[in-house]
């Protein structure tokens, strides 16, 4: 057990019998597994560092805590004699860089994956010489200054951007805003992958600007679309469609309800001399697929990666139904012997719950699929094994085989 | 619903409630579904061909009976005019292949996956000009001619070997034998993979000769090798472990019970010039990683791909612990920011399974870990997205962090 936690931290006590999932690698403490009488959480301010101990007084780590958020407190080193500080958060950025270095051969990857990589709250996306942060806890939001100082420590980045208008943030009681950390403000931030360049908004895009998550993923699907005819639903910046198109896909139809995100993709095309084979279409991801199917299109290829269609546990029944749907819809436009990606981002939609939604929309079709691949957020994004939470993202590659 | 299933074929009744599944996409029969009043089991002999209707007498498909298994029938169309004959084996063998041809440069991959390739019970390994057979229910026992007639008139193979010897045979009461289908019977059957060449047994090595269905998990782990000393336990003929010496691991220790397993692994790396850096460690794996930690050794990188630890639901307790214990013993060998690629393909442990017992290893070992990579099946073995026992292979690619 830990024997150097600094001891001028103050004490957060767990109830009897609430150590078990820490001592099984957990890094949250939930607020009902205080022992509030002991360690009233009101005696703490959002952020503020802490030690973590059993009912019998055991340390079981250090961490930071926040007594307005159902997390209540998370660990962030559990054998170091440190809080997270400017040297720690150096270590842990340090460490997750060469894990990225060994796997990737230029620097575009996400750089520090929260609780993953012992940073609980914090995700850093790296775009060459650009980085885009998010702070999603009030521990993180009072470190700026300190990760602003580790990443300049470790990269020297042209300029850093804080993307910190994630919804979740308000579980934390954080303000919603998005801004330039340092560096140069006019700084074009772009993303490649696979020799395709695409220019990305750090401050106005979905999420912190590109889905890393899925490249792994769309690797496996461009083995799939030489010489076929791809359809794109919810595409975003045309992360699938583009590389299907450069694969040598001889059309791709992009759909996404974001007229700023197809403009944007429009000049990606142009910009990777791909816009001969890239059409797009606006509208509601649904009427699109209707429309689609009253013209009789035919795809031999199709993405259908949304949006969190689940983004409350009490909606999971209506999500299912939507994830169902939204996949017979597409697998009625593919060819005989057609391809389709499926993905869910859904926290709350587990693995089979996707694959039974894809196998039912495959019913409601009249389609019989094979499932090639079993798709998952890629090496940059790694899940904390004892944490499920961090393993979000799932897909299926399917083969339609009648 | 299908029209035009044969009507001279016998007819088998389900119970009342029990065509759900079956609708749902699930192509068997379990024998207390069976209305065994109405369709007597007892009426039919061991492989016999059927039609398989629910208790209003609509016809869910064709398909073939074994009275005396659990699993009463299997359905093997649901559109076609016709049941399981020479013609619908050579047009599923046909598609099969035209997915292993898109996937694959060169002609070393299963060829065939029983269910999830539209042939219940059947199963084809191709190793250039030779095929491994596997057939495990008596529907495909009787059907021996018309395979054997199907692959020479699709592929026209040097040879083809029946590797009848699965104890899952004894399931439907079929005696355990391998042997010659045709061709020339002294034929040297060879596996490459990533520019490697093994020379394999189809007589008497373990399941068909050569395990296909991790080589793109091999993929991935080879990308952490380079420079390092690698760990192999149960090794076999040396998949990892010959993949990692030839991707520049340094120094590769391999670990098996199965003398005869480790001769042909010493064979391989002569042959591929490698024995300079692969050692190999006969005896118990525990055993032996026990004298490995009383050594002190130390390895960069591990790789723990044990044959099923639960073979019956009933020992998955024990099977559980089989897996902690072993990954701790590992996870004690490896040196700071290792790579541990640890997998199960027991039926009855769940990927969710693998991963705690994993955890749990870690925690026994004082590590901690994050998981870079899910590893499943390559898509050579398909997956039925309605028959989750088709999806039997589950592993993590994880690395330390402390």
């Amino acid at each position: 057990m830990p024997a150097a936690i600094r001891p001028d931290l103050p004490l957060l006590y767990l109830k009897r019998g609430e150590d078990a999932r820490l001592r099984g690698g957990h890094l949250w403490v939930f607020s009902n597994e205080v022992d509030t009488r002991r360690s009233p959480l009101t005696a703490f301010a959002p952020g503020d560092a802490c030690r973590i101990a059993d009912a019998a007084g055991e340390p079981l780590g250090a961490g930071y805590v926040n007594p307005a958020s159902l997390i209540a407190a998370r660990i962030v080193a559990r054998e170091t004699g440190a809080a997270l500080d400017a040297a720690l958060l150096q270590q842990r950025l340090q460490r997750a860089l060469e894990l990225r270095r060994r796997l990737y051969a230029e620097p575009w990857y996400r750089l520090l994956y929260g609780e993953s990589d012992g940073v609980p709250g914090l995700t850093l996306d790296r775009f060459g010489d650009a980085i885009v942060a998010q702070a999603t806890t009030a521990g993180i939001e009072r470190l700026k200054p300190e990760v602003e100082a580790a990443v300049r420590a470790v990269l020297a980045p042209r300029a850093m951007f804080w993307k910190n208008d994630a919804g979740i943030r308000a579980l934390e009681h954080l303000p919603l805003y998005a801004g330039l950390a340092f560096g140069e403000p006019a700084t074009t931030v772009e993303v490649r992958e696979a020799g395709l360049r695409f220019v990305i908004d750090p401050l106005g895009g979905q999420k912190t600007g590109w889905f890393y998550d899925q490249r792994a993923n769309r690797d496996r699907f461009v083995r799939h679309v030489a010489g076929t005819r791809v359809l794109d639903v919810f595409c975003y910046l045309g992360g699938w469609g583009l590389r299907a198109a450069h694969a040598g896909a001889h059309g791709v139809l992009c759909v996404d309800t974001s007229q700023p995100a197809l403009q944007r993709l429009r000049q990606a095309a142009r910009d990777n001399g791909l816009d001969a084979r890239v059409e797009v279409a606006q509208g509601d991801a649904f009427a699109v697929l209707r429309d689609l199917r009253a013209a009789r299109e035919r795809f031999d290829v199709a993405v259908v990666d949304p949006p969190a269609f689940v983004k409350r546990r009490k909606d999971l029944a209506e999500g299912r139904l939507a994830y169902r749907r939204v996949n017979a819809a597409v697998l009625r436009l593919l060819a005989p012997e057609g391809v389709l990606v499926s993905c869910s981002c859904s926290h709350h939609l587990s693995r089979d719950d996707l694959l039974a939604a894809i196998q039912a929309g495959a019913r409601d079709a009249g389609r019989t699929l094979q499932v090639l691949e079993s798709l998952q957020q890629g090496p940059d994004h790694p899940v904390h094994p004892a944490i499920p939470e961090t393993a979000y993202l799932k897909g299926f590659l399917c083969r339609v085989v009648e």
